[in-house]
């Protein structure tokens, strides 16, 4: 007998109750039932997201959304600053490109956060800069970078702050109007427990100001279009219906547990999944800014890296990401997204140790267990 | 008690063990076990679109994959022709147009089909033309275009032809090699019985030569990147997972019925619906070109077309699609794709005939009903 724990910065399990709630006969999508469960998503997904401005969801996965947030608000020509310190920070430029956007990169170490004085002056030396593109949680390497500082430099700008949050929503904290974010995207299958097919994206006044000045070519993304149905509570295109109904639910389940709550929670599992390692005497990948999505650990050099990953995913069914580019076979990220309990860090802190042990690394057998227990029972 | 039936041209009903098989825990799509899904639903979207080239899958309506065919074949200034009788193949232009392509448009009355012989005259007119933008089953009008004649002219071109099969596939014919198509459409939420979030496309050789010279403008819908993820069992961006487990459940099931069974069993139903709203002296829409995917009945004088589809859906539990633009309340169409049997159009006719009645519209009660068992018990 073995069970499945999947453990992963995305796809995130999806509770049992929500799973059959998408299982159940399809109906049609242009119906008052339908915009019922439209309005209620939308209006949720503002307190979900912290924001006034409206969410609108698309039927993509979250690389349609940070393209729409490209294509709708720049022109062939416009410059914009980038961050890239991992492999979704430099999506953005690589959509920006292909658009014929001009793009200044700020590069980061893998594993580090931004400088937000960095983007500072280059705002200051760049007037004409229409947007920064910035990660909440960069998924490839577990940093979390400093929204707050990044919108308060932004803020001062004519530029608008873009932020790529769809592996942290919810997981990190994300405050898109306190702090001034015009563009906040997530994903439907991080922390929301959906499965992946939808992506939504809040856009601010500045922003919408932005869009009117935009000439980039565009029509299934084009946000005026998905702006003008969303006042219906309506899809300009056919949407993922059982996606939708899907998220109705559990956006339900995270308001009635408190943002607030979920966001401790997250914190809460990610501190002792990182205290639970480092009592083994793994280190951390991203030390100096940790999210609390996903947590990135060193493999030690004694340590076949692949074979971990791949050993307590088909051995142990504990589904963990391995490292990408040149993180490959370096680290392992994990991640208790949405729908995860205390019990769940005991898992995944024993099968670390059992294959850990396995695999030839030396370590008191319970070390980790141990520690992330104390830790589950000193934070609350 | 009342039972809901869902009989518009899409989305359509899921089969329970379908939506049960994507309502199982969500596991990790960078995985063998997924790409053998991958694999396998790759294999049998070509016996099912018959055709031996890759056949991409998107996450994203069938809208997106237009685009796609739009924006990964042409560039800015490129000649393109389309055909405009509904609101899909008016879409198409609306595409190209987005792109700054020069959209040569023929226009065809509602109700009817393009004359193949307009498409020829204007290809000789216009050597320069790339491609030409065609629709199965226009799901707006019920039209059914003869995709096989456009194919042979435009075959004798340089220019590709890109065939909408969005709502059509497996309910009306669809011969992609053997006629020469070059790129096939399809969308989940039609005859192939999935909610909706997935779209299709299928690219011969003759387009990817195109596809060379491409240089508008794209990311998320990169046939480039997708056509090398497709060589792996992979997909570029994370996929609609649930949707792609159901996939190829229903594709197996309708390999397993055999394609030509699968089509006759939609010829067979909708020649019955035909049969039988004739016979209560209704007239069809689109008596020219009927296709099987949809059919679309005038709704006669004396009867308000609002109040019957409202009526029958709320108080029947029927859900047929009304008209649109022009046809708005004007006409029905009724659609039995995929998951249906003969029973479902003996539950159509008889709907059709009781709100029918109850708004006032005068014949005998039965008679739709007995015609279309009749036509059942004759078509086999």
């Amino acid at each position: 007998m073995k069970k499945e724990f999947l453990m992963a910065p995305g796809p995130t399990p999806v509770p049992p109750d929500v799973l059959l709630e998408m299982a159940k006969p399809i109906f049609h999508h242009r119906t008052k039932r339908f915009r019922d469960i439209v309005a209620e998503a939308n209006q949720n997904l503002k307190r979900v997201l912290l924001t006034s401005n409206p969410v609108l969801t698309l039927t993509s996965s979250g690389t349609g959304a940070m393209e729409a947030s490209v294509v709708n608000m720049l022109s062939p020509g416009d410059k914009v600053i980038t961050i890239n310190g991992g492999k979704f920070g430099e999506r953005f430029g690589l959509i920006a490109k292909a658009y014929g956007i001009q793009v200044l990169e700020i590069m980061v170490t893998w594993g580090e956060a931004v400088d937000s004085s960095k983007v500072e002056a280059l705002l200051k030396a760049n007037s004409d800069v229409k947007a920064v593109f910035a990660t909440l949680c960069e998924t490839s390497t577990g940093v979390k970078h400093d929204i707050k500082s990044l919108a308060s430099v932004v803020g001062k700008t004519n530029a608008i702050l873009v932020v790529d949050a769809i592996s942290g929503l919810t997981a990190d904290e994300l405050k898109t109007d306190d702090w001034g974010v015009d563009i906040a995207i997530a994903g439907s299958q991080k922390a929301l427990m959906l499965p992946p097919g939808l992506a939504f994206l809040s856009i601010s006044e500045k922003a919408k100001a932005l869009m009117e000045k935009s000439t980039c070519p565009k029509f299934y993304f084009n946000l005026k279009k998905a702006l003008k149905s969303y006042e219906a509570d309506d899809t300009p295109w056919t949407p993922a219906l059982t996606l939708i109904i899907g998220l109705n639910s559990v956006l339900k389940m995270i308001l009635d547990e408190g943002m607030d709550n979920v966001l401790k929670r997250h914190a809460r599992h990610a501190e002792a999944i990182r205290a639970g390692v480092q009592a083994l005497g793994l280190k951390l990948y991203a030390p100096s800014a940790p999210s609390n999505t996903v947590t990135s650990v060193k493999i030690p050099d004694s340590v076949d890296g692949l074979a971990f990953v791949k050993k307590i995913r088909d051995e142990k069914g504990v589904t963990f990401a391995g490292g990408q580019d040149d993180a490959k076979g370096k680290i392992f990220r994990a991640s208790l997204l949405g729908y995860a309990c205390d019990f769940d860090v005991v898992v995944a802190m024993s099968a670390i140790e059992m294959v850990m042990h396995e695999l030839g690394y030396k370590f008191e057998i319970g070390t980790g267990v141990k520690k992330a227990q104390q830790s589950l029972l000193e934070v609350r």
